[in-house]
This record gives C-alpha cells, sequence and structure tokens, in this order.
C-alpha cells in the first residue's frame, strides 16, 4: 500500500477495490464529499459527514428535480432561452447527529484520535470510522456505513454505530430529515436567481409516528412534488428512549441511551424518496413510503447482499485490470464505479456532468453524456446506455420546438439542460454547438451496433436519428461546387465559436445522416409513421456524401474549421501560469479569433471519426494542434490519450491517461468539490481502451490494434457485444481475445481479421509502431508526466 | 401648399421651412413629440403638449446626465461590461396647466376647435395655437411658443398666451418642475434596471421665492448633480395673483386672474439647467441661477432674436436647396435643423444616436456620430464635429482602460455609451464591432483636412489617431503570406458577426494606420509626449499597405468577410413581409451564417473607401449586395443611395435618398417615438451631397462627380472647407462652382482638376452615365418608390 504525502492533494490511499481517505482533512471536505459521494443515478448523497456539520458543500439530489428561475440579458434577443434549470439541493436525509454527554459530536472540536473513510468499490458502500474524545474528555468509537441501493432504486440506508470507550456515556442520536437547508448553488452572480433559489421547497405534508417521519414539499416554480421518508430500527440498551416530531421542513427521531462501556447503540436508518412532476400528493407519499417498506423488508443484511451482487455483476463485466500501476489500478475502477452510479438508474433522465455528486454546472446535462460516457456504458451496461438514449427520445418534442424556434426542421437538443428545455444563456457556445444532434445520433447508432435491440431501434434509435438528420439537412446548404456546408456552427472547442465547417461537425453531420437513411430502410414503416419520405433520405445521403471537410493542402493539415489555420497563433510565450484557464483571463472575442484550443475539437474527429483521415493525416494533425492545446477543459486529455497512442506517442498518451483518470482524485482542475467529472471518469476507460487497447467501433466493427505505454505490464478489459462477453489481455508482446460469453465473434487485430470462438482464446502479437519525437505543448500546458511505477520505485 | 391625407402618417403639411402639423393626431403623440423636440445639444425638451397631459413619452434631457445600472448576463464571461449607463428624463420644467372656470384643460375633453403645431426651421421654436371648448363650454385660445436657445446654452423659455373668446374666464396658470415623474425608459425587460430608474433623483434641494423656483436634485448612483429653474414674467389683468410654493420634487407658481373677453394673461417662462459630475451644491445652483438671471435679461424679444440670428448663419453655411420635390426640399432642412440641434452645444459630450429627442437606445452614443453626423457638421458647423471629437478624446483614458481589459494596446472605444464606458451587454454585436475606432479615426482625419486647426490636430487628433492606430496593430497580425490580417470582428451590417477580414473594417483599418502615420510625421513632439516609437510608426505602415481585402475572382465581386460568399443566402422567398425586422423573428446564429444584410457594409465601404475599388468593382458589388440588403436598420439607405447614383442607377437612388430623409417625418421604422434618428437625417444631406452632388472627400481632396434623378429640377449645397464657403448648383445640365467666402480652391469635377476662384462661378457640363437596369432588391424590401413630383402632378 502506498500512502501520499503531498499535503496538498486529497490524501487516499492507493489500493486497487477502495478509496481510503486514512485522516479527515478538514480543508479538502468539499472535494471528498464528490470523492465520496453515493447514488444510483436516481437518488445522489453527496459524501458529507454523518452529523451535517461541518460541510463543504451539503448536497442531497434526485435525478430530474429542478427548479426554474428566469434567464437575464442585458441585451435581449430572438430564441434566447427565458428560463433555465438549475438542481436543487433537496431534502437531507444524511443528517445523524450524535450527544456524548451532553456535547455534541463535532470533529472540529475536542480530539480527533481517529478518522477513516472507505469508499468500497466492489460492496458499494461508504465506511467511516472514527474515534473521539470530546472536549470534556468522554471518548466514543463511532462506525457508520452509508447505502444507496442499486438494485433498490428510491432506497438508501445508514448503519450507524456508537460505543463508549471510557465508561458509560450518555448517549443522545438525532436522526433527520431536513429541507430548505443551505447548498443551493447560485447561478451565475444574478441576485434575482438566487432569491429563485431561496427555500425552494414548499411543504406540503409533515408526518412522523413512532421511528418514522416523511415529508412531502412541491417546488415553487417548477412544481415537481417530491417526499422523503425515513424509519429506523434501533438496538440499543434496556431503557432507550425513541421520540420523533415532525415540522414543516423537519422531520427528527430522537434516540437517547445510557450505554455502558462494552455496550453499543446502533441505529439502521432507511431512506426512502419518491417525486412526481403529475402525481397526486397520496400517490407520492405511497411511492415513498412504499420504497421505505421494500427497503425495511429486504433490511440492512440483504440490501448489503444485493448491492454486493449487483456490483459483482457490474465487475465481471466491466473490469479494466491495469498491471503494473496501482494508482492508475485504483483510478480506472473509482472511474467505473461513478460512472455506474450515474447511469445505473438514470432510467429516461438524464445523467448530468456532475452525475448526482454535486450542484455543478446547475446540474445540467450536455454532450458529455453521449460523447464520453454512453460509449463507456454501451459496452458495459447497456441497458443503461439505452435508457439515456430514452431520455433524450422523452425530451423530443421539446427539441422539435426549439427547432421550430429557430426556422429549422427536425429536432435542436438543448445545449444543456435537465428537463428538455435549453438552458444555455450565450447562444454562440449553446445553441450553436449542434454538434450535440450528431453526438446523440452517433450514441445512438453505438448502441444499436452493440446491442441486439430491434425495439428500442425502431422506437426511440430512429425516431432520434431521423430527427437530426433533418435539422442538419436544414442547418446545411449545397455551395456552387453542390459540396455540402455547415457554416456559423461551435464545435466541441469552447475558445472558437461560430466558424464555418468544423471539421468534427461536419464529419459527426455525415454519420448522423448516413445513419439515419440506413436505419429508415431498416424501418419502412416506422419511418412513414414519423413521415419520413424517400426524397428525404435521398436528400441525407446526397448531403452527407457531399460533406465539405476543409482541408490544407499546403500544410497538409485539417483546419479545426475554415479559417482556422490564417489565424494568428495565441501569444503562449506570453501568457503566465496564472493566466489559465484563459477563459477567466481573456475576453472570448480574442480567444475565438486565435488559434488555441480548449479541448480536443479536430483531434476528437481524428478518432471518433478516424475512418475519414489516413494514418499520415492523423499524425500530423495531432502534432500540430498538440501545440495549440491548452486543456482548460476535463473533456480533453482522454481524447488527447487515444489519438496520441494511436500516432505513436505512447509516453505521451499514459501522461494523458493518467490526467483523465486522476482528474478528481487530485483534484487536478480544482472544481472536484462542485461534483466528480463524469466524462473525464469515462474517459479514463476510453483512455485505456481505446488509447492502449486500439479499440475503435466504427460502423459497428470492433478493431483492435493494442499498444501498452512502459508504465503498463498488462492491461485487461472486458466488452459486452450483441450478448457476448470479450475479454481482452494485452501485454508489452501480444494480445488475446476470449469469449467468456457469446457465440464466435468478428473482430480485426491491427488490421487483420480474426474470429473469436468460444472457449479458445486468439493470441496475436501486438504491433510494434515507430515512436515518434513527443510534439510540443504549448508552455506549461504540458500534461503531468507520469513516471512508470518501476521507475519510482514503488 | 401639400397636406398629406394618408392617416397612418402623421399629417404633416409640406412647406419649405416649417414642419406644421394642422391638426392635433392624439395617437401620433409619441411620434410628434420626437419630430417637435427642441434641443440645443445641452438641453433636449420632447415635444410634449404644455399641459403635460396626454403625453406619448413624456422627456426632459440634459446632455450626460445618466443613470448607472448592472447589466445581467445569464452566463459570465470575462471582459462583459458590469455596469451600463442610461438616459434619465430629468426634472419636467416644460409643464403650464391652465385651469378655466375650473375646469382643467386637457386635449381628451371638451372641444379641440383649432390645434395647430408649427416647427419653425428658421426661427428655431416651436408655436402652438389651440383654441379650445371646455366641457362646460367655455372658449379659450391659447397659444405657446417654445424655445430652447442655441446661444444660450443653459436655457430655454416658454411664452404662453391665454385669451378668453366668449367672455371674462376665470383662469389659473400652474407652471411646475417636476422631478421623478413617468417617462424613464425601461432598459430591457431586467426588473432589476427598472428598479434601479425609479424615483432616479434624489433631492438635495428646493426652493421658491415669488415667481422663481428651483430644485436639486442628485442621481442615485452615478452621483450627477442637476439642477433646474424658473422664474416668470407674467402680464395680465389688474389683480392677478401669483403665488409659489416648492417640495423636494416640485416647484409650482400658481397665476390666477380674472381675465375679461378681449383681455390676456401671458406668461413668460425662463427655464434653465445646470448640471456637474464634480462640482459643489452651491456652484450648480449658481450656474442654473445665473444661466436663469442671463436669459431674463436677454428677455423674450432678444431670445428670440438671438436664435434668429444664429439660424441665419447656419442656413447661409448650410442650406440645402431641392428644387422640383417640395417634400424632400422639407425634409432635408427638417433634417439639417435636428443635426445642427443634436450638434450645437453638445460641446465635449456625446451626440447620441437618438440626439436628446427620446429615450431610445438609453441614450447612447454610437458610431452613427463619427460616420454618419460629423460628415455633416464637418462641412457645416466644423466646431461642433470639433467638440464631438473633442468629447472622444476626453474618454480616452477609459478607452484605454478597456483595450488593456481585452489584452489590446491603445484603446478601445465604446459601441454604446454615454460617459465613455463601453454599455454593450452583446459583445458579438457590440465590442467586437471594432470598426468604431476607425471610424473615430476617419472622422478625426476628415475635420483635420477640412479645416486648419493645428491646435486641434495636435492636442485632439494625433492621440485619437495614435491609440486607434495601435489597437488595429495589435489587433491584427501578418500571416505566413505578410498579409495583415483582422479575423473575428464585427463590421457594419448587424446580420453579420465575428467573421474574418470585413472588408469595411480592414479597409478603414487601413485608412487609421496611414493617418496616425502621417499627423505623427506632422508632430514629432507631440507624438514623443504619446511614447510613439520610430518603430511603431513603420509597423503601421507595413499593416496598412499589407492589409489584406478578399476578394472573389470568380464572381469578381468582395465578400463582405471572408467566406461570406460561401454562405447560403438567406431564404427571403420564405420569409413573410411581417417577419421584417428579421432580428424580431429569428435567431442571430442564423442571421450570421447566411447571406443577408441589414444594413450597407462592403456597400458603405464602396463609398466611404470608394478610392479603393475601381468603377467596375464598384457596379458589380452594389447590384449583388442590392439582393441581399434589406434595411432592418435606417443606418443603410442613405449609404445605398450614395453608391446607387454613382453605379447608374438614379432612379432607385433618389428612392433610397426619400426613405433616409423622411425616416422620421413619416416614422417608416415605427420608432420615431423613441427618438429621431440622427444618422437618418445625417442621411438625408449625404444622399443628396454625395449622391447626387457626387461629393467625395477622400484624403482631403473635394471632388464632385454630380448627376440628379428625375424628380429633381435644381440642387444647391454649401460646403464650408478650409475658411472657404463653396455653394455648389446642379442642374441636369451643368453644374455651378461659386466661392461665397475665402481663397481659391482646388476641386475636381468629373474627374477634371479645377479651381475655383472667388466672385466667379466655374460652371462645367454634368457628365452623363449610362443608366443601368434596376437591380432587385429582396421581395418586398425595396424602398418606396419616389415618384417626382410633376409626375404625380402636385
Amino acid at each position: 500500500m502506498t500512502r501520499r504525502t503531498d499535503p496538498d492533494e486529497p490524501g487516499f490511499d492507493i489500493e486497487p477495490w477502495v478509496v481510503r481517505e486514512p485522516h479527515l482533512a478538514l480543508d479538502d471536505l468539499p472535494q471528498t464529499e464528490s470523492v465520496f459521494a453515493l447514488s444510483n443515478g436516481h437518488i445522489g448523497l453527496r459524501g458529507n459527514l454523518d452529523e451535517g456539520e461541518p460541510a463543504g458543500l451539503a448536497g442531497t439530489y434526485l435525478n430530474g428535480v429542478h427548479e426554474t428561475r428566469p434567464l437575464p440579458y442585458a441585451e435581449t434577443a430572438y430564441g434566447n432561452p427565458e428560463a433555465g434549470e438549475t438542481v436543487l439541493n433537496v431534502t437531507d436525509g444524511k443528517i445523524i447527529r450524535l450527544l456524548v454527554d451532553d456535547e455534541l459530536f463535532d470533529v472540529r472540536y475536542g480530539e480527533l484520535l481517529e478518522h477513516e473513510r472507505v469508499l468500497d468499490l466492489r460492496g458499494g458502500v461508504l465506511r467511516r470510522r472514527v474515534h473521539w474524545r470530546s472536549p470534556t474528555g468522554r471518548e466514543v468509537r463511532i462506525g457508520s456505513t452509508r447505502l444507496v441501493s442499486l438494485p433498490q432504486r428510491g432506497a438508501a440506508a445508514i448503519l450507524y454505530d456508537v460505543e463508549p470507550v471510557d465508561g458509560s456515556i450518555r448517549l443522545v442520536i438525532q436522526s433527520e430529515l431536513v429541507a430548505n437547508a443551505d447548498g443551493q448553488i447560485e447561478p451565475s452572480d444574478d441576485p434575482r436567481a438566487a432569491a429563485v433559489l431561496r427555500d425552494p421547497l414548499v411543504s406540503e405534508e409533515h408526518y412522523h409516528a413512532g421511528p418514522l417521519a416523511h415529508l412531502v414539499h412541491r417546488t415553487r416554480r417548477s412544481g415537481i412534488r417530491l417526499a422523503a421518508a425515513m424509519d429506523h430500527r434501533i438496538e440499543g440498551p434496556d431503557g432507550t428512549l425513541v421520540e420523533s416530531e415532525s415540522s414543516p421542513d423537519t422531520g427528527r427521531v430522537t434516540i437517547a441511551a445510557d450505554v455502558p462501556r462494552g455496550g453499543r447503540l446502533r441505529v439502521l436508518k432507511y431512506l426512502a424518496y419518491g417525486w412526481s412532476h403529475t402525481r397526486s400528493l397520496a400517490s407520492v407519499r405511497a411511492q415513498v413510503r412504499g420504497s421505505l417498506a421494500e427497503a425495511r423488508h429486504t433490511g440492512w443484511e440483504g440490501l448489503c447482499a444485493l448491492q454486493r451482487e449487483y456490483l459483482d455483476d457490474f465487475w465481471a463485466r466491466a473490469d479494466v485490470e491495469v498491471d503494473g500501476d496501482p494508482e492508475l489500478q485504483q483510478a480506472i475502477r473509482f472511474s467505473l464505479f461513478h460512472v455506474l452510479q450515474a447511469g445505473a438508474r438514470a432510467e429516461r433522465r438524464a445523467i448530468p456532468a456532475k452525475g448526482l455528486t454535486g450542484p455543478g454546472y446547475d446540474g445540467h446535462a450536455f454532450w458529455d453524456t453521449e460523447s464520453f460516457v454512453l460509449p463507456v456504458l454501451t459496452y458495459t451496461v447497456p441497458d443503461a446506455a439505452a435508457d439515456a438514449l430514452h431520455w433524450r427520445f422523452d425530451t423530443l418534442d421539446r427539441a422539435r420546438e426549439r427547432a421550430v424556434q429557430l426556422d429549422l426542421e427536425g429536432a435542436a437538443f438543448p445545449w444543456r439542460t435537465i428537463a428538455g428545455r435549453e438552458c444555455s444563456g450565450y447562444w454562440p457556445a449553446g445553441t450553436a454547438a449542434f454538434h450535440i444532434g450528431a453526438d446523440i445520433a452517433d450514441a445512438t447508432l453505438r448502441y444499436q451496433h452493440a446491442v441486439t435491440d430491434p425495439a428500442f431501434e425502431r422506437e426511440v434509435g430512429l425516431p432520434l436519428l431521423v430527427e437530426t438528420a433533418r435539422l442538419w439537412r436544414t442547418l446545411g446548404h449545397f455551395d456552387v461546387e453542390r459540396r455540402f456546408r455547415l457554416p456559423g456552427v461551435t464545435g466541441p472547442d469552447e475558445y472558437s465559436a461560430l466558424a464555418d465547417d468544423n471539421v468534427y461537425t461536419n464529419l459527426m453531420a455525415q454519420r448522423n445522416l448516413r445513419g439515419a437513411a440506413e436505419v429508415v430502410g431498416r424501418w419502412p414503416e416506422a419511418a412513414d409513421a414519423y413521415g419520413v419520405r424517400d426524397d428525404e433520405v435521398v436528400a441525407w445521403r446526397e448531403a452527407a456524401d457531399a460533406v465539405h471537410v476543409p482541408y490544407d493542402e499546403r500544410s497538409g493539415l485539417h483546419p479545426q474549421a475554415a479559417m482556422y489555420l490564417d489565424h494568428d497563433r495565441w501569444p503562449f510565450g506570453d501568457t503566465a501560469p496564472d493566466q489559465y484557464p484563459l477563459l477567466l483571463h481573456f475576453p472570448y472575442f480574442d480567444l475565438y479569433r486565435k488559434q488555441v484550443v480548449k479541448q480536443a475539437d479536430l483531434v476528437l474527429a481524428l478518432y471518433v471519426r478516424g475512418d475519414a483521415f489516413t494514418h499520415e493525416q492523423k499524425v500530423r494533425n495531432f502534432e500540430y494542434y498538440e501545440g495549440l492545446t491548452v486543456r482548460d477543459s476535463s473533456l480533453s486529455a482522454c481524447t488527447q490519450a487515444v489519438v496520441a497512442a494511436e500516432t505513436g506517442h505512447l509516453g505521451l498518451a499514459y501522461d494523458y491517461a493518467g490526467e483523465a483518470a486522476l482528474m478528481d482524485l487530485r483534484d487536478l482542475n480544482h472544481n472536484t468539490r462542485d461534483g466528480l467529472h463524469m466524462a473525464s471518469l469515462a474517459g479514463a476507460w476510453i483512455a485505456l481502451v481505446a488509447g492502449f487497447g486500439g479499440f475503435r467501433d466504427h460502423d459497428g466493427r470492433l478493431t483492435f490494434d493494442p499498444r501498452l505505454p512502459e508504465g503498463i505490464d498488462r492491461l485487461a478489459f472486458r466488452l459486452t457485444f450483441r450478448e457476448r462477453r470479450l475479454l481482452v489481455e494485452v501485454d508489452h508482446e501480444q494480445a488475446a481475445y476470449v469469449l467468456e460469453e457469446g457465440d464466435e465473434l468478428e473482430i480485426r487485430h491491427a488490421g487483420e481479421p480474426l474470429v473469436v470462438t468460444p472457449g479458445a482464446a486468439v493470441v496475436r502479437p501486438v504491433r510494434v509502431w515507430p515512436s515518434r519525437p513527443r510534439p510540443p505543448q504549448p508552455p506549461g500546458r504540458a500534461p503531468m508526466e507520469r513516471v512508470p511505477a518501476r521507475v519510482r520505485g514503488s
């Protein structure tokens, strides 16, 4: 076991299956609350201390529960969204306060003799162990184990134990539900918006009886009804007193006992949440009380066993093994665990950029979901990928309305949203980023290729592909040379905007248009129901075939968009280290008009539309854009890792993989406090599997071309694909392909077609690519060098 | 005399020297208040009825008196201005209420037997004549004459007469000063901003004595102290009672008299305003009371005589005669009168886009001033042009600070402002429109060429030219072919934004850079004081010589900016007439990415940088852009008139000239209520003088190439130029050049160099250009056809 000593970083031990914080670092509380967040995609509990205080940022989130707020503009303009949506910190059910001989347990007072928190990636629980001496000198040991159930999506539970160390102690436990506490994010610095979010929950009912209490509220403007309920099983000495009370914003169960040395007071708190936009108070109350009853019926041991079972199944399908780099091994499992938590039970609701781990980005979902998270879920938890796309399908009406408002056909999906409405208040980097539509289409096509699911394809995939294709057809036009052009759009790189013919966007639109044409061909009746006309399909194919991809013959480079290479380079030499991220120190107009890349854009095209570039083009482009890319976004390192690996820069790819994987464990962007970076966590998988595994899936053909960096001795990963489970094991000499489940499968290894049959590993030597000299990044913007473990001697 | 009968238009009679409204049209009150506004550039009084009610929009403006307000953003970004400025409707001193036998005079009640308002363009007064029968049947005649003194900038006066018609009547006149009345514009729909502007004036002092009263207030946030004072001379029958009173927001003088038939009650109200950002209460009070005393001392007859004298001088220098088109004749004089009113005594304060005639655009000044208003003032009231540029000079520090904020050198002048601070809350059409700097430089160079004023050149011109040149040098860059490029800026056309190498901007930057280099050469010591280095000047010249001007060889067209001709045409055929102006019905992203022109941009370059294009290029470009230009802005028709005339489209030029000249008299854009369109009024002069007079002044050389449209028999105009006054008289056969003042002058007529000497007209035949087929405008967007008077038979 390695223990980090750098005081600037959250101090997590490096272990393969747990994330352990051996000592409480109060200053890091905001970050560790995100790291230790538990969620099932439906309910999210930040890793706040049981006793509620101190807290970095208290947070309890229910997927989709938000408040609307007006979006202000200094100058109004047609089409600007008038209302935004903000995730709410809802009724907090995590709180268990403790009084030790009348002294409130608070880690800031008295003496903390021991404090350990452990996120168990196999057990799916957060464990805490405390040894505390109160200011008056009384010592207790406290243990808590917290679980948000993956199989029972409405339920959570906390097992809370207190043991006197130094003699009999009077203990009081107050287990609470608290609504309208602090912890709302303040969106921008608009006081009106802050006002909207002050006390956003309006009480509708409060109730208590015995060890049970529930609260029902409704959000003030968005009108969402939500209920929180708690029940308790208490084990204490004879004479243990249990009382309950409730008020509009509080439910409380108080347990008091005199506990002798060697004795214990144990409180098992069941917690349930239910909410609805439409259902009645009676119905939402019934739902939450039902979830509570189900959890009680399952019991603590049952909940833990089912959680373990769920995760065993997950790891069997999803685990990635990284021999030789224990830190990366831990990080990839941490990443996969949180990606699972975000998507597992989202079930037709969004997977936000921060999952349900924090209020960052107002709780909005972006293209992060389709372009980074869903590629992972598609090959590991395909049902969750289907659910996420189902959510987009459910918002189609709003996307169609937005298209009408924008004078376009088809569907214009929102750049950022909770409930499907466009919430971007800055259209050049919001509405204009139309690639979101192609990203959704790409995720749809990927899922359809990876999963045999005709019902999905007919009912969800086809509408998504058709309506996004319609958008592209009306968004673009044919120029005099009959090239299909897409002017004035914003690509992935947020340091550019409103450019013509962004290569990524154009190539993704091409895939979108072709995918729509193909799915219509497979499901003509379903297409009829969507009014798809033959001439429309012809037009899609024509547009796709004619998509213009700017290319500069002289340099052999693809400009990120038209005119890009004519722009001046950003004056990197004159930019001080503390002027990053640039967007906080320079105006957009200047960023937009110079060659500087916030996050992979052309390089992302090299990866996801790698089929559209020659190897030589990839090499030239990658090396050129490396010199411009400052990675002021967490949506970059993983893509750079993949393309670096492909273009002969394995050491650099390793550095980028480390950055993607450690984004949150090391708080590299200094904003983990607002929630985890789901896309970067997913990107860790992409960096390893697509980067070092060389995995690509263009048009549903699985191809591999593995190559390991010096720091990794062996890489193993599993992919779920059309009722099969494929294990890929790679070391520096060879790659082995093993079918763990399902029928024979055709793949490619290093360009060679292979058939993998059940029961027999297919082993092939790894192709050796010449290593190329490391291209320079902008000064000071190279990734942290990742020294192989054997070199640093750990 | 022609009287219009179209009920949809404000009904003004067509007369050469007055604008007469023969009957009160209550529905048109908001527009006529703008048309009848009186101003001297220092004080502005909207043409509100004396009695205050009804009012379309009550307005009293003092140049520079504004309130600051926060600018809200849905998403914050570096460099966004945090505070805006809004013109205030200040203490209203126009109000004279009348009670007729206890019945309040109100045009909406009783019977209006006669109501005439006349704006006298030679007298510089607004006269009103009323014959009213009260609801109880009493009849009075009321006469009022209002004047805002051009020679005495702090003073205004109203002569108010009431005569009983049908017997002795008890009359009461209440003459008031009223602060914090309604009439503030509500900027955007931001309730916070509205709140800021509710009761914006905080009382500091109120005072009354005899027929005199004054109020002193201070603006709540911007801290500007302002005082309004009134005094009265009263002529009435014996026993006329005079009382006065004051309270924090009101000063009132009440006059009561029993007036016999044949008698008269006459009130002469003197009004004075004073304000300061810095001076003390005592000082501002002294200032306003001093202005009042001065006005009293001058007396009514004196004020009127001086006003007439001032205007006689103005018309001698500025009058434009248009024979054959009485409506255009009236309109050009109306235009010149208001341009004079806006600029005459602005004296180191801004000339706002609406002058001081209304609260439109928050009272901000834009490039309208330098690019449209100053060309007129330079050749008619050059001192006013110098003052306006002096104002820009006075704001240089703020423009320098803005440049630093934007990481640029030199000065970044604000897109919209009152006091010099950038107030644009939408940067793609604000800060990014850097051409404002070149427009200021152009106006500076024009003034320097037209007026022998070395002190100005050294102290004002040089700093303005140097600091704007510095901006261009850091805003642009040299590409690999050593062309000087200006990517990512917004040109004049607001239906495009953030394009590369806007032709207008690049050519104007070129002129700016060269002008700066030249002025530095003339004033080396002054340049030293601004730290101008030799290598800087070399760099300006290099950049100017290398400025890239995109040109499409295939079509022989100049794209408005790079890539412009690659964009799709706006679907004009699918756009309904009620979808104009487009910006209210389509999102910017779509306007920006298509070929559709809100206002002349490339065509403006053809005019102001006509020296950079061949005649054939002008013809091709003009005809091409005609098909794209929808004129959703009032800053377009005049430019189109000029270039249409130059390219052989005289009929079309005539239509555009009419549109520019009648913008406000006919309320063509339906927003004259918010104030007059100063740039369009100035544009009427530009259309006639530059369009039909063929006047150009590239680099200080006066050239003419006149040609009249069918509807105009004779055009005469005067230009003040280097202590000379040149009269130009044109008919369909010949042009005569007469020096009315000053020494001999070299000009060009139709390309031929001429010397005009005192006392001898130089007469030359007019060049006949072949007329070209009228190019089509977008459907429904052709200018209103202007039928020559002889054809329509009036």
